[in-house]
This record gives structure tokens, C-alpha cells and sequence, in this order.
């Protein structure tokens, strides 16, 4: 099966609809590591990457905002000593699209 | 009156101690646009920092990044499209000493 780290994130509009549970359910088996979470109700991916130090933490922060400049698809980051925090969703409809999954799993390559 | 942005920050041992209700009323008024904020028990420092884009965000995540390197003093950074949030606080004595308000200024002075 293809990977969701080998799919391409396409512009999102803001008349795509947010997946549905069932959908999210499902995408969630091939994020490793991932966690579902709700903002005010907005539904969103986040995993915390445990790193050596800060200067590894900006090292990575970079990585990500490389990929994230790359796909025009840009998550929140939370950079600290030893950490990195990383937070996708779609602006544009306010929760989940399949690209967020996609992101996810670029990301998690990313930090091997 | 030599800024706080002109200070060194110095190696805060864990048996300092953190500053004063007082102490911290007079050094807030030193640095303008910042807030102080209790985060479950920890007083800290914050600051939104507005950019235009997230090639903008990043590149100023960089730059206090490098600023906490050279002061082995480090921030959490939340970086995000559009703005950077900078969080300071002294980890070893989980509360505030005057090298948080020295980073705080410094930090204010690179946005510009």
C-alpha cells in the first residue's frame, strides 16, 4: 500500500469538507506516534519529538518548516530544550484534511 | 540607566533564588509588550511577536534561537504562520530571575 509519506499535499479549499470520523479513524492507523487532539473544538494531529538538546530542537524545527515551506502547508511548532511539538491542521476548513495526514507522516520521517 | 538588553545573562545556579513580587513590578516596566503569566504555578514571561508570513516566523525563531544558544538561557518558541510566541523563565529555580527580563529586552530588540 502507498504510504501516506509518498502522497503529495494539494491545495486545500476552503469548500473541502473535514473528514469524517470514520475517515480520521482510519488515517490514524498509519500515523505512528500521533496523537488526536481537539482546540476549542477544532480537530487536530500532534506528537512531541523528544530531542538532546535545543540545538538539535532548532535543527529539527528547521527540517519541518522546510517541509512545511515546501507544501505551502504550514503547522504549529513549539521549540524548547529537548523538545519539539509539532501541531497539524487546515486552516482553511478549521480541522482535519487528508493532507494533514500526509504531513504528519512526512514529518515523522523527517525525525529518524 | 543601562537597559536590561545591555546585561549579561549570567549562569543562574538552582539555589537562587526567584525574583520578588516587587522586584518583578519594577523590571516589567522595563520591558514593553510583555506579559506576566502563571503556567500551572510558573511565573513566566510571553510575548506574540506579529510577522507577515511563516518564512518570516521562521527566520525571527532563528534568531532568538541563536540569541539562547550564545546565553545558554532557552526559551520556549511557538512558532506558527504569522507569529512567534517567546516564553521565558528560568528552568533551574522554575520562576523568574533578572536574566529572563535581560532576554526578554534582548529578544525585543531583534524583532525590531
Amino acid at each position: 500500500m502507498k504510504k501516506l509519506a509518498d502522497s503529495t499535499c494539494v491545495a486545500c479549499s476552503k469548500s473541502a469538507k473535514t473528514l469524517s470520523s470514520d475517515e480520521i479513524s482510519v488515517l490514524m492507523l498509519e500515523i505512528n506516534g500521533w496523537a488526536l487532539i481537539s482546540d476549542s473544538g477544532i480537530q487536530k494531529l500532534k506528537r512531541v519529538f523528544k530531542v538532546k538538546n535545543y540545538i538539535e530542537a532548532v535543527a529539527l524545527t528547521h527540517k519541518i518548516a522546510d517541509l512545511a515551506e515546501t507544501a505551502d502547508h504550514h503547522p504549529k511548532i513549539i521549540l524548547e530544550y529537548g523538545a519539539v511539538t509539532i501541531i497539524w491542521w487546515s486552516h482553511n476548513i478549521q480541522g482535519l484534511h487528508k493532507n494533514d495526514f500526509i504531513m504528519a507522516d512526512k514529518t515523522s520521517q523527517l525525525s529518524v
